[in-house]
């Protein structure tokens, strides 16, 4: 298959590596040198997104942002450069209210649009045990399906309105959220009662959760990695895409709304680039120990 | 050894079966006819818990709460007809204050107290599966355990205040309304976003958490049973006791205080028997139904 592939994060790039066998790549990204260090790998490269995408059958884009994937596809025109069979698989973590403005744009312009967000971090990628989530319309997901699946350990249809893959997104990054805060609350109320908050988290995860996530963001709280794999800066992008599209859904989100607040407050004392688990961890316990020594 | 224990509901009875092999066991429970039952399984009955303990090595206790822990040991006198020696086992999940009132009264009368409170349903003590958390003296603990793993699939030592266990007891029940909590919020939102409350617990626990403890409680969210494991009145208790054991400790604890809220708001409208994880989803779709009707 002929494919476009937009966008070469070190998501981008782990996932494309698994498109490459028995198809046709032309790819694009706004920082040259990460696409020519492709070539070897036998794709060709683009100069702009409406070359890259202008005979390709399946447009893959994982760009940064709702900006980004506005900007390539709504402004600069990517969308239009599209044969109008192609399909579009936007896989960026974006907002609904964008991904419902992308929906409209590619239904007017008569490309089908399919949500294909993904969990995992590059590792999973790179290992092709990703989660995919896919929305949009039948005939559409069962071209793609084959592709997503070889990058991806499982995958699950959530609907056919292509926003609604994005709004699993944003729902699944919000249980994470609650875990890492959930757990914050429970090391803080544990270190308060004379119990290490690792002996805590050895007894939650294997008297009731046994699950191998709580144990690593359990063990990223607890011990931050030098290098963090996502910032209180995301976290808190995370919590207000939540917040945005719950209101935008009419439906209260009150954990969200607390979740949030926490977040701003870390990235008023200047820990936006802390590990999101470790630094929401870590302001639990400073404003505990205000509280405590008030008492 | 001579084991007393005293307290024979559906917990009680599945971990005294497992003490039964070799030791001599003599029990009380408020209900008489429970422990005539047991008679035949070789068990002495007693008809006090005063008349129980006085011979016994140790005294496992699993009573219903604060009260009925105090009542029995500290009126009623079990404690102080307890053979010097003997060591006083308490697995119900009481609060920290009542712990720490038990902890103290122990150690003016000369008797070693341990705090061991189980984590499991009666299905799980009965396959003698249960995670325990103990904590007390060290000597205490070396002569219990062998004990204390019989019924247990596994044993954290919390630390040597026997009342740290019960705060982790409280500690973990908080993790799992935490749990319910955030997957109802989850539910809310997908399904305002066009996503089956099915599929998105599909998505976050095979593509997050891969915890059976996740699928299970979001199945009884979806599909509440007729005769509740847990009931909300019970489940506003559990964040009462942490809420009340965070104000004792001085620390702040934001999450279940908005939790507690949640569950007394639903005990105001009737549901006191619902259960637990089901009612308090339920609960969460019926407000946010109010407030999309006012949109």
């Amino acid at each position: 298959m002929r494919i476009a592939f937009l966008g070469l994060g070190k998501m981008g790039v782990a996932i494309l590596k698994h498109l490459l066998p028995g198809n046709e790549i032309t790819v694009w990204n706004r920082t040259l040198s990460t696409a020519e260090a492709l070539r070897s790998e036998g794709v060709k490269v683009a100069a702009t997104p409406q070359e890259a995408v202008k005979e390709a059958e399946a447009v893959f884009s994982i760009l940064l942002n709702d900006a980004a994937v506005e900007d390539v596809f709504l402004e600069q025109g990517a969308l239009k450069a599209m044969p109008s069979g192609a399909i579009h698989a936007c896989l960026s973590t974006i907002s609904v209210a964008s991904s419902q403005r992308l929906t409209e744009a590619h239904q007017q312009a008569g490309r089908p649009f399919v949500g294909a967000p993904v969990f995992g971090r590059p590792h999973v990628a790179e290992a092709g045990k990703l989660w995919s989530v896919l929305a949009g319309e039948d005939a559409s997901l069962a071209k793609l399906r084959p592709l997503v699946e070889r990058y991806s350990r499982g995958v699950t249809v959530v609907g056919e309105q292509p926003w609604s893959a994005h709004a699993m997104k944003v729902g699944g990054n919000f249980m994470i959220t609650a875990m890492i805060a959930s757990l914050t609350e429970g090391f803080v109320f544990a270190e308060a009662n004379g119990i290490e908050p690792a002996t805590y988290l050895q007894v939650v995860n294997q008297g009731l959760f046994q699950s191998p996530f709580v144990e690593m963001y359990g063990g990223l709280m607890l011990h931050p990695p030098e290098t963090p794999g996502g910032t209180i800066a995301l976290g808190e992008k995370d919590a207000r895409l939540f917040l945005e599209a719950a209101r935008g859904a009419h439906v209260p989100a009150p954990l969200a709304h607390q979740f949030h607040e926490h977040l701003k407050q870390a990235m008023t004392e200047g820990m936006q680039d802390a590990d999101w688990a470790g630094g929401y961890y870590q302001l639990a316990k400073t404003v505990a120990g205000r509280k405590r020594g008030n008492n």
